[in-house]
């Protein structure tokens, strides 16, 4: 037991453990050693078991939500609510199930997909002397464990969940360690390109429906990465170092990019250039539609002979023909895409919104990158035919999918809604004018209630008239039910409508049907 | 850096943690002394440390979900789904908003509530070098915390969300370490007894949508608890024990009850006689209703004089005469109900459906006490205008609630349940009677998806035509459009009642309207 701290003593105690803290995190941000982070954590642990856990008195509980996360109150609930509605919709006419996994995993099925490096990330639970459990880092490890755990070979479903990731939070640009996500796959053996029309085609209703403004949908696939790779003299194994490079060409001019695979991973001018003229294809032939793209390229002497390219742009030719039949017209074949890649085995896509944010109070928003918050993906997806297998090895299920960067549809309708929305569905608000009219107010709220008419009525005695129809009015109930004893004798009540103040009496035997005329012709 | 141990070394360690970890959960269950608990689960770590993470090959996982947990597959999220639907609609019609809080907590804000004794069963999360976190153990305690963390004093909430208990599971009791809570709460100061009718009705209005059989409510208030305590003789100090055997009366003969009482909680034989014929007093005077029973009660010398029996009497009288105008005939006064009283201060109320499980082939279950599975509350809730105040001693927010559930609800839909819940929404599926017709399928996929009904195709350039039909008959999709060369090339299709076997021929030009007419007539 450490000995009893004064309040001073506390407070330095508890500095000291922050500034520790801070340069572990930075430490972790530069990649430092391993050993030399664990060993600063010890210490810090040390510091933390001399400020002891038990002595705050209670009533002293520091008032806040863990780092990296947040509440959603009642207006954000509505809209998130309203917002996943047309989501699960959308998933529904295309004919998905849905399924729940427990929010940890064992912590090996999490470790076998993100091994060590990922793992930096992921939640651990302690232990408390069971089995070692970490928090889901995403969906798509809980959904293949899932199949390979139940041997299934054949699913579409859906899942709107919440991961977990101790990345360092950067909430102005929307990035939390506690945050939805919302997964479409499609799992099972199926015929070509014929699941990737699928999840091209939601993306395309849901974002339409969604009304979020002019958006696109990237189109890419893996063997032609490969493929423009190889022409370009690049070894595979910096396949992945040299696509995160390539992919920041949506928002980095091709000099700078260029200038960090020369200086930082050490390819020659010969082998950017090369690269440069491929991967900007679209960018240099900006006359051209997807699949005259892939012609050209497919005409190039080198590339159009290199057979990684060929299956490649052959996989997604048979894509956009169907996407035209589909009618999906907002994808663009885009060769700089190059996402994803450790996982993807043939199509990928994202979807980006640029201009989602015009004319918002949010449009100058920026990252702590000094990068527009309005650039970013909503949707991102592709094929991954090899994850089940990792789990179940003799269980060969392909798979390609969608996951929606849900908070981000969040962040963009929120800003773009005109109004908030209502955060209750209450229909009519029962008032009264006099006092002691509680169990009159009871009774007709009991008719209405009865009659499925989502109703109110103030929880106080002698409520104010003017407190229950400010309240109306606040809430946005529509119609206001007044009670008045004279009235009440008469068999009528004063049916109000709150927007245009407009008051009619009505006999109490037709309340129902004049209100529900009412509410079906607002 | 443990030794490389072979497989068998690996086994043999891995047993004995196994047997090291049975010891401690039964030195849990015993309420052994903590200190040699510690000591174990630190021998077990130890010997974890040797088994080393890192040495598993990939691709050896346990394919498991954590223990006490388990995944919803696709029929038990469309069940659980469709019971949620129905619980948020009554909600909604009662005039409630809701919010969403994180699933971890800082471990100070869980512990104030729960102390040593709640936190044992609580899942602390690893100390990363960050803030000391802790999963939710229910929905209450984040509520109270968002009140006081934003100052709210006036809010009509409900959540829906996992909580997460280190309980032993049992699985066949339906009791699980991850599981859904569904809370409704009225915080605010209003007056007596409106909020208690409002939860009261939505529990009434709920059960009896989701037609579970015949159900009760049971009623009780602290102060009566406490009035019929101290006029029985018994001290204060021992309220929450004894509570705790008068609560088991529902199950349990009062003559076990009463030797409990004298044995284990040294009562007198005296204090006993006197307590049971006022807990049992609902028993004893089984031909009287609620309004009598408590006159009654009031009319007994000592009890009646008794100022917190007066007080608590008093109050359930005004709840009862606001349930009779509500029209909820469920409730039933029950002197002996007497739970969750370290934390309600007013009445309290929980709801049991005896017979819910009747006649289904879950009725005979029982669980690992033996006692029925049917037997058991499925909402539960009561005043507590205590626990706000908690987290900040200057806030005082009034609140009173129900807690559903929302496991024991889901377990008896499906048992149920006549049918299985469909897992998807499909309404046509576009089948085709010849090979190389997915460009046919698929314009015509197009048509019924612009036109909102939900439909699906197989995702197969060639499927058979039994195939298809199979698939729409196993998913009760109710229509199946079936096109075929000659006939699209007259302009029309078949359309097919799944169920009834059924076809005609339609004109594509008419076939949207005849599927919605179609559909709307099943």
């Amino acid at each position: 037991m450490p000995a009893e701290l004064n309040a001073e003593q506390r407070k330095a105690l508890e500095d000291e453990i922050k500034v520790m803290g801070d340069e572990i995190r930075k430490l972790k941000t530069e990649k430092a050693d391993p050993a030399v982070i664990k060993e600063r954590v010890n210490k810090m642990l040390e510091k933390k078991k001399e400020l002891g856990g038990g002595e705050e008195k209670p009533g002293k509980f520091v008032l806040k939500t863990g780092k990296g996360t947040r509440d959603y109150g009642p207006a954000q609930s509505a809209l998130r609510n309203s917002v996943l509605q047309n989501v699960v919709e959308t998933f529904n006419k295309y004919g998905a199930e849905t399924i729940d996994t427990p929010v940890f995993e064992l912590r090996d099925v999490l470790m076998g997909k993100y091994g060590e490096e990922g793992g930096k990330l992921v939640y651990d639970l302690q232990d408390q002397g069971g089995e070692l459990l970490s928090l889901r880092y995403d969906l798509t490890v809980p959904f293949a464990r899932y199949l390979a755990m139940n041997k299934i070979t054949n699913i579409t479903r859906y899942q709107i969940a919440k991961v977990y990731r101790r990345d360092q939070p950067v909430m102005s640009r929307g990035r939390y360690r506690e945050f939805y996500q919302c997964d479409f796959d499609i799992a099972g053996q199926y015929d070509l390109m014929l699941p990737e029309a699928e999840c091209l085609g939601i993306v395309n209703e849901l974002l339409t429906k969604l009304e979020i403004g002019e958006f696109f949908i990237n189109l890419n696939h893996r063997l032609i990465l490969e493929g423009m790779f190889a022409v370009s003299g690049i070894s595979p194994k910096d396949f992945k170092t040299i696509c995160s490079s390539v992919d920041k060409l949506d928002k980095t001019p091709w000099a700078e990019v260029e200038e960090e695979m020369i200086k930082e991973k050490f390819l020659t001018k010969e082998q950017t250039s090369k690269l440069g003229e491929l991967v900007r294809f679209r960018e240099l032939n900006s006359n051209l539609n997807n699949l005259e793209l892939l012609e050209k390229m497919s005409a190039l002497p080198e590339l159009g002979q290199n057979e990684k390219f060929k299956k490649g742009a052959e996989e997604l030719k048979v894509l956009i023909g169907y996407l035209e039949v589909d009618g999906v017209t907002t994808v663009r074949y885009e060769p700089s895409l190059a996402r994803g890649l450790d996982y993807y085995t043939g199509a990928i896509y994202e979807a980006v919104a640029p201009k989602a944010l015009e004319g918002t109070a949010a449009e100058k928003a920026e990252d702590t990158a000094g990068q527009p918050v309005g650039v970013g993906s909503v949707a991102a997806g592709g094929r991954y035919d090899g994850l089940v297998n990792m789990f179940d090895s003799k269980l060969k299920v392909p798979c390609c999918g969608v996951s929606f960067g849900i908070e981000r549809l969040f962040a963009i309708m929120e800003a773009r809604q005109k109004s908030a929305v209502r955060t209750t569905q209450t229909e009519v608000y029962v008032a009264s004018a006099q006092k002691n009219m509680v169990i009159e107010r009871k009774k007709l709220l009991r008719t209405l209630r009865a009659a499925g008419i989502k109703s109110e009525m103030p929880l106080k005695a002698n409520p104010k008239l003017l407190t229950q129809f400010q309240y109306a009015e606040e809430r946005r109930i529509p119609l206001v039910v007044l009670i008045g004893e004279r009235e009440l004798q008469e068999g009528i009540v004063k049916l109000r409508n709150v927007v245009s103040r407009e008051e009619k009496d009505v006999p109490l035997d037709s309340l129902v049907s004049t209100i529900r005329d009412t509410l079906a012709a607002l």
